[in-house]
């Protein structure tokens, strides 16, 4: 059983004069920021108060990279060349990077965004150039994903450190992937059943999936969303359950 | 009297489909590459390309900051916030960092661009902007600049070092400043005539001003332009203009 | 005095996964709708909806024409040439006019927005620029704006109808102008006061500036703001307390 | 046998800084022009000279509607929702109404562009979007295209009248589909060869496929390319064959 977990959730999500998401309170909550990189959301100015925010309170800074994509928030699927996305991708990093030094702190790890997330869950060229863009700036950076991915391999046989996180607020398929947000019941949102699930996740290592039957789950560590309605509620209401339960929160680097 | 002298160019200012300049010629005659960081111009993958090159001939790459304005390509003043502007250039820089890392080299300046680079001469807020960001990333990076500019004042209070360029091919006011570019005669564009008064620039530190008189100017580095008709025989004619003299062509940094 | 008055906000400032104010509630309360048209704000799904919400409760659509600037959302000044700012405004009202008829209505007349309609208050060739824009698509769309403004003489001069607005929540300055936001006092946030002020100005024609001179204000059209906090609850006072005083509420064109 | 053809081209493709082809050549030998709506090409100055161009030689515009990618040119296929294509559809449809409404012409039909144009071939879902969209418009709008193709049907249905090209320059599968311009031998360059094959689509309505087997072809426009190397010379080539025949060019609107 793990002594341990990293709690993780999307930030630095608005962009210019339109606010998402309540980045100041769930930066009391987490372990790990995953901060949007300009691409599908955050403009410098945002992303710059974010990151100072997050140096103060030692919450890690991960590049939340994704599509170019403003107008569709990087939720689609965009058929980009490997060459395009992995440059692309440098060049979030680096931009986040940037952003961070100002800030005094520094990325620590690399997470993909919406579609691209996805994506490379199985497309073997944009994971390989995901991960290419990774190696490429800095392989000491790790990346945060679905275990069993096509994105973890190629990351792993570039020589990144890949952690595996799990999703505390949707539901799962029993070959382990999430079931489609088009599908019903995709989204959970009662604060103290996701807390619970997520306490099953750490302790057991594994969750019920959507037809009932028990899947095993790789966590090192688990991803709260940072946007939708009761967002704060249900990542303080899985603080406190894995806190009651033992469990350390820290950040996984 | 100089012994030496760098030359500069604007490069990487392509953008996805459409190109500009011929920066493989360019890379062969300039010793510092002004590149370009996705607000005015350059794709990621152009720019990764770019750097490659020029890491490839062992010329200097600086980051050429904009504001945010690809319809404009970065040649129209925007009212922008200092604040604003700081995590804009802050976010550029860190961009092109990460592309540079990933071709194995580095930033080694900065040059604002455009509406951007006329603006700070005297927009005192701006200026500050643009000198705070620089410093904000790392406060060894020169700037290239304008002599006297409120810019340059600004980098010297945040300990910048500052570079002074001169410009081949514009026309100079009596004051030392450019010669709009609205204005009939305000660009040159015979090369032999371009290459002679480089030279006096460099080795005399003076040259002729539109109404015929002879201003100082102070030179560290000498702009040429990538983009305008003639660019490669232009700079070509400089490089064996200033080499007859005697002169050795190598980058300040 | 007037016995009816029309009552403008601004809408459709939404953006993708952005949203700005409750547009379906401000629908019930207006009687024109100020659509933006893309460039500061409004992606095409979004205006569609708008459209159509307005077209079913007989809410007049005036194209909100801007800068071309998501990032700052129209809010800075861009100097643009007039050239580029006519054909971004023709293009503009295009696109509004194209969403309005795939939404079985029209675009009734055209708004300028944020720093471009400060801009051409005196800005002599932006405001031209502008005029000339509304001219060449329809010269029988009128303009919502300032009355003594640079943009209305220019819009006269081509024949366009020019409909006079006035603020029911910002300062006044004795001169007529509107107290910048960057200085406090400059939005009110009192509804009762705000309505009240809002009689004055369509009954008597006068209104009480900053430094409490009382000064004469054009009034075809009032203008509440449909994104800051308490809007729905201000322009449901405002339309409440016209409608006490007698004032019929109904569109201008 | 036809005793006219269309002859059109994409044009309007530059933005801003950026130019892509030489319109004014093109203009002088098509009788159909593709003109961009911004989405992948087009800054609205230049939409509204070359919808000038077009009127002053009496050479109909289209409208060139295209997904919103800049930075990919409108060749990367993106899974956007059909609600979304259809109003993006609309906005650029209504975007260059407005423009050419304010040239003195107007738009006449509708072309879809790139990555937008290959998809609609077979992706029944975003073929409705689109054909729904120029229907919301205007029925009366015909629409340019690939016979056989689930837009042509989708358009159809709703009432469109639909316009078959053939590709001068292009290579043919044997089912009639194009070789994907990553294959070798994709894209023909020689001129006279070009000619010569554009006759015996026009005239014997067939084409030589790759693997030399001879189909049917439908062909009520030819479409050249306008932004590769020796576009004009080829365009010109077609144009001077095609009158050579007897044939009148003449534009299908």
């Amino acid at each position: 059983m793990a002594a341990s977990v990293d709690l993780n959730a999307d930030l630095g999500e608005s962009f210019g004069a339109w606010k998402l998401g309540d980045d100041e309170a769930m930066l009391d909550l987490v372990t790990s920021a995953n901060v949007a990189c300009g691409f599908h959301a955050g403009d410098p100015a945002l992303l710059l108060r974010t990151c100072r925010e997050a140096a103060a309170r030692g919450v890690r800074i991960g590049a939340q990279v994704s599509y170019r994509d403003l107008a569709g928030f990087g939720r689609r699927f965009i058929d980009v060349t490997p060459e395009d996305l992995t440059a692309d991708v440098i060049y979030q990093i680096g931009a986040l990077q940037g952003i961070a030094r100002a800030a005094g702190t520094t990325v620590t790890y690399v997470k993909p965004h919406g579609a691209l997330y996805n994506t490379i869950v199985g497309h073997r060229e944009q994971a390989a150039a995901v991960a290419a863009a990774v190696a490429a700036v800095d392989v000491a950076l790790p990346v945060l994903g679905l275990s069993g991915s096509a994105f973890f391999e190629e990351a792993g046989v570039r020589g990144l450190r890949t952690v595996s996180e799990a999703f505390a607020d949707r539901a799962y398929r029993p070959d382990g992937t999430l079931v489609s947000r088009r599908e019903p019941g995709a989204v959970l949102h009662d604060a103290a059943e996701i807390a619970e699930r997520v306490v099953g996740m750490v302790t057991a290592g594994q969750v019920t999936a959507a037809d009932g039957s028990v899947i095993p789950v790789a966590v090192e560590s688990v991803c709260v969303h940072g946007d939708s309605p009761g967002a704060v509620q249900i990542a303080t209401a899985v603080r406190e359950r894995l806190s009651a339960e033992g469990l350390m929160l820290s950040a996984f680097t």
